[in-house]
């Protein structure tokens, strides 16, 4: 994981946000390679999903109507319990200062809690799991906290009561900082689409089944950010609702489930660092029928990169409720009017575009030019997927050949994103392109200046292939496009 | 103007967000439609932007550090006057409390500033440009806000001292919000570019001269929103920082003018709509040694949509003096360290959106099928820029067309976004297709059965031709690439 965030920076993959001001906690920069990297990730995706002919796009704002979240539920579900030390003002969120604790100070909960339980010598991970278990409800963490001392003042017994802390951005719109003109930053895409669903129908004449599509940032107050690009306050979401008849949504469910994790490893992803996660039915959310999550195996664990939940009629209904306009669909043929029910794929673009990063990683022993062997670092990217798509070397800063590459250079440049590179050797020109993940290196040499062929090498299988110029382009059209 | 806003909302290129809601003023979400045109705008502006070896891209976050903006002066300067009536707590910006005035009004005002002066009978015309003149500074207008009655309890000289009041959203990190946690929705990307100019320059190995660019959103809380998509609270920019040694940064500039400039052009943009602004030299912005504007003729009158600005090395060195890292750069080769002045080109996504849709837009005289002639209403987009490429109909529903015109449909998906239609006459499939801006539109008809070759009509002229289905994919690519 530290090799990969320090490529990241040194390639120019990710920043940190602000890093001369000592960074933005959970925010980060995408740099050349990793905004093009970002962008190749997201436009395979609107491309898979919306060129169909029952997927419609949308790019709803950032900003939207108070009321939207009264309506999604957000504005009272979307909470962490949080308290305050009476004492010194400190505050924390619950579950931050349980992990905070020591296996000891959990012990000593225990035994406070029921006296003569935990008395003998347990094991720490007995200890983790008891603690665990009753810290599983708000209420029974509120009781545990007021056992605690807090960390900052050391008082114990000084905590409040929990609260809830909403984790949505709150802003104001107009001059007046007053509830009236509070609005927030998305904390997800989904909301969006939900609002423009008759729009949206009725401008592409579409009938259920039919979905609608979106990619955009969101905003979370997360206080625990944390792994890189995988827990931030900023982030981009690829989101696709469904929307289908109430009885068809269980074989539109495993529709998707299936198209979804096919997408990952259509773009190479490593089949067996992919795995579904059911949500158990007791913890299912409230709008939720069924939900299932792909799960990436990255090094520090199993995480979340997609979910595909069967969010029932419960959105369209509560802003029909909320907003007293129709959110119902009328089927010209049956003439049935109903409240369809939504599947919806909801992919973190940023979370992916870090799976693709790690799963592409490899330091593998290459064969050096002098007869030895050596390890090269190569991000096996799929070609799509690569920031740059081919890098033009001439193997020599003179003979021509810098003049000869310069004219392929312009040929592909309009197609594709190439690199031009003259400087050091050619070995450690290729180096440069596999860390960035380059699927192809021309070289210009000598033999170029005889007969108007260049070396064509693949980035995986270091194999080269000698190419007419005049094939150049038509050999990558075919291969990357 | 308003013909464009209803043809956006019914063909599904703009909606009003949160709609349902009664909408967010100075918010909008892009349909369908409108998403396919914007990201075709983004898409050209960075294929003509960053496709050069000397311009890398990034994308940066929304959320910054909040001593970005102390350092780049938005905290202290990007602010409008406001005041407070006293009496009924309403609160007002000084410019909007003016352009409310009746011309009565202002007059009044100004026979109380000036008693004589103006008791006769002043066009007016006259009125309005001498009140503009007096409140053309903030402390001027501050005395005049005093004279003026509050519109809201009708009292008169119960304003306020003005105050400034700042555009910028305003948001917290964490759970507490006191000002140490204070962010702010970054009011224009450009920042994001200065504070990482070093990381790109090293990662991208780039030499002075060398551009960064990015496409993002911006938020302003504009207190007066207006004329569609102009002036809105949410936005999309699409800037480029150009880092040039001083003394050869007027060439650059005029270089950059000319470069941006063509580009509307290129794609379409009717040359004759399109002028250069120059700000006057007491008028420029406090960076700023040379700033011209483009502007378009829009409905409502000129306005701009990019800026060509020469920001000199003003936002290098305040960020270097406000993080206290160094922002110099060093030339390997004269061995100088110098700090890079910056030719600025940016544009506004959503703007530029607006002038292309209201550019393309078009009503025309027609021949009927019958040949009578109607209006037709037509959007002449480039076709780089249409939503949609390629409309596919099969004449009648019938006698094996649509299965053959359905499998066209299936040979170009993969590479175009394709419509297939085949409901309604096809005079009328035509006219749906230009009021979106189709540029082909295929035609299966009785021949096809025979020769295996259809119609494609062209949006422009109308003109028909016959292509062999074999040949309509290299057909397109050779158009639309």
């Amino acid at each position: 994981m530290e090799k990969i965030v320090s490529l990241a920076k040194r390639r120019g993959f990710v920043y940190q946000s602000s890093e001369i001001y000592g960074g933005l906690n959970g925010c980060w920069d995408f740099g050349p390679m990793g905004v093009e990297l970002l962008n190749n990730v997201k436009q395979q995706w609107w491309k898979n999903m919306t060129y169909r002919e029952n997927v419609e796009g949308i790019d709803a704002s950032i900003l939207m109507h108070p009321r939207v979240w009264e309506a999604s539920g957000h504005v009272e579900n979307f909470t962490d319990p949080m308290v305050d030390c009476k004492q010194c003002k400190a505050r924390y969120r619950l579950d931050v200062l349980f992990d905070e604790l020591s296996v000891k100070k959990k012990k000593d909960v225990l035994r406070e809690l029921e006296p003569g339980k935990f008395e003998g010598q347990q094991k720490d991970d007995v200890v983790v799991a008891e603690f665990a278990k009753r810290t599983e409800t708000d209420e029974a963490s509120a009781q545990i906290a007021k056992l605690l001392p807090c960390p900052n003042c050391g008082n114990k017994g000084t905590f409040t009561e929990a609260r809830k802390f909403n984790l949505m951005f709150k802003t104001f719109v107009g001059p007046v900082e007053d509830s009236s003109a509070a609005v927030f930053l998305r904390p997800e895409t989904a909301q969006g689409i939900f609002v423009n669903f008759l729009n949206v129908q009725s401008a592409g004449r579409q009938k259920i089944p039919f979905g609608i599509a979106q990619i955009g940032k969101a905003f979370r107050n997360e206080i625990n950010t944390k792994n890189f690009l995988f827990r931030t306050r900023e982030f981009e979401q690829m989101e696709m609702q469904f929307f289908v008849k109430p009885g068809t949504d269980d074989e539109w469910f495993e529709y998707w489930r299936s198209q979804r994790i096919q997408w990952f490893t259509d773009l190479g992803m490593t089949p067996g660092k992919l795995q579904w996660h059911q949500h158990p039915k007791d913890k299912l959310a409230h709008y939720a029928k069924d939900a299932y999550d792909i799960e990436y195996q990255f090094p520090f664990g199993w995480g979340e990169i997609e979910g595909v939940h069967n969010r029932t009629d419960y959105d369209l209904s509560r802003h029909e409720e909320f907003s007293t306009k129709s959110m119902k669909y009328f089927d010209d043929e049956t003439k049935e009017k109903y409240t369809p029910y939504v599947i919806e794929t909801s992919v973190g673009a940023t979370r992916s575009f870090m799976a693709f990063l790690i799963d592409a990683y490899r330091e593998e022993e290459a064969p050096t030019a002098e007869g030895g062997s050596e390890v090269r670092t190569v991000l096996k990217l799929h070609p799509k997927l690569a920031p740059v798509k081919v890098a033009i070397f001439p193997l020599v800063s003179r003979d021509g050949m810098p003049e000869l590459a310069r004219k392929i250079e312009q040929d592909l440049r309009p197609h594709f994103r190439v690199f031009y590179d003259e400087s050091g050797a050619v070995g450690r020109r290729y180096r440069r392109q596999d860390e960035v993940g380059t699927p192809f290196c021309i070289t210009v040499d000598s033999q170029t200046l005889q007969d108007q062929t260049v070396t064509v090498r693949d980035r995986d299988s270091m194999q080269q292939e000698r190419i007419s110029t005049s094939k150049l382009r038509e050999y990558f059209l075919h291969k990357l496009l």
